[in-house]
């Protein structure tokens, strides 16, 4: 990663972390719940999502207040989802970002819970934020609430995951694999590129444009965590690294070998900065990004 | 019930059912995971929720298709509560209506996602149904969501089934019960009440009525669910009876003793008529609908 690059993801990062717990309700939330709520909220990670809604405002110019609300649905609603993937009835995971999981910290009945508050609270945040401070017309606040609910729910993230549930023990076709990555991880980078450009009031040329890069860097994003999952530094991910092959999931290096991987993620990469080129609006901070996706280290 | 009531909650129904599905989406969506949202969806019940936003709009004298996504979503929510509260980590229920639970039919794993969906699904059908046919404003349907969002989660119906899963098995004051009943089942009903008058158009005054006649409405609906858990039919409910006593939860009837019980709920159901009296809004749909939480036999 560049140092202008970690720069700019460390500031944004610490933007959209100021903005995360203060969105959630506390007051008549039963405490064990707002902790269980609190706890994977705060837990650390890349904050992709949120930060892409965050640079889309920047390449157009617009005050990144706009985007908040949006951006920590994006991040509740990406919550949630590792909350419940990693249930002993889904993944059974122990550990997540190097810390126990939500379930093995506060049972699985407050962890389904939190879940649920959490993607609840996702909708409720852009709604509120709307009639409390109308930064954008309540017309853009209903277009990012379908385009979220759209993204994250049974035709997207949700689909995806029940995907790839279905499809672990036996083997894959790529377009199976496809299908499972394009939802499970792409669809809520999407959802944060199109939002972005709701926002900023992109016009159609510039949202097909964003759409390109999204679904481009997503499953770029994915198969950048299929390889980690066979050559990265546990200690840097803070989760355990081969649990992919030992599990015979079917994963991209699985299926088209480590080296044209490798080749593919590149290609993506490459073809996500260059719609961005063609639109007119590639700045600095997401084409770096989109490098950032391919060149991670966790 | 009387035969009129019956007519009109069947009438109702009827509209309502035949909204549910169709507010799916199925193409794009894993078949195992739609077939666990129609399930559920599917699966009968009082429908009480859409059938109180349709009687608002219509004691209003206002179109019920305005209230339609809204009446739809509300179920849609209250959907994905039952199939997560049946799971083996909550109640751990195997029947439900009469049927086997989410979870007995499609594993745990799929009985998680489907409620998830369910519950994404709800608010994305809301916006989109503004985005497809604007029946009612911008504005409208983002009050509507952020009152769905505050009543359906930690703050509220979330909020209540995690009070409600601590309190087993030990003994809960009044208040503690209270707080239960309020959020677990009767935010929703408020929700419905409210939502319903946003979509009417209602007055501050007439707002302020309904959310008195669905507080009162939403704690005698518990309170009778606790009664007929002591001495309901267990064939005509669809469900075992007795079951509170037996994990001794703590209820109505076991904190004040039956009769106190049936007399807080007949007051409640009177204080609910009156305040609908008191704002000019006493349509007989509402009234009835009021003696019917009382009366009703599941």
């Amino acid at each position: 990663m560049t140092a202008a690059l970690s720069h700019y993801l460390q500031e944004k990062i610490q933007l959209v972390e100021q903005n995360l717990l203060p969105a959630l309700e506390r007051e008549g939330v039963p405490p064990r719940l707002y902790e269980s709520m609190a706890y994977s909220l705060a837990a650390g990670g890349k904050r992709l999502r949120p930060v892409l809604v965050l640079a889309v405002l920047e390449a157009f110019g617009k005050p990144l207040e706009w985007g908040m609300p949006y951006a920590v649905a994006l991040e509740m609603i990406h919550t949630y989802s590792l909350i419940h993937d990693d249930l002993p009835a889904m993944d059974d995971d122990d550990l997540r970002r190097g810390k126990p999981t939500n379930h093995k910290v506060y049972g699985e009945a407050t962890a389904i819970l939190a879940g649920d508050a959490l993607l609840t609270r996702a909708f409720a945040h852009i709604a509120e934020a709307y009639l409390q401070h109308p930064a954008v017309t309540a017309e853009t606040t209903v277009k990012l609430i379908a385009e979220l609910g759209l993204r994250a729910g049974a035709t997207g993230m949700v689909g995806g995951q029940m995907a790839d549930i279905e499809g672990e023990g036996r083997s894959l076709s790529l377009d199976e694999l496809e299908y499972i990555h394009r939802h499970k991880t792409g669809d809520l980078l999407l959802a944060a590129l199109l939002g972005g450009g709701y926002l900023a009031q992109a016009t159609e040329t510039q949202i097909a444009a964003l759409a390109k890069y999204g679904t481009c860097i997503g499953l770029a994003f994915q198969i950048k965590d299929d390889i980690l999952n066979v050559e990265g530094d546990a200690a840097l991910m803070g989760k355990a690294v081969g649990s992919d092959e030992q599990r015979q999931k079917a994963t991209y290096p699985a299926l088209l070998g480590l080296q044209e991987a490798k080749d593919r993620l590149a290609s993506l990469v490459a073809e996500a900065k260059s719609a961005l080129v063609q639109a007119g609006i590639a700045a600095q901070s997401l084409t770096q990004l989109a490098d950032y996706v391919k060149d991670r280290q966790k």
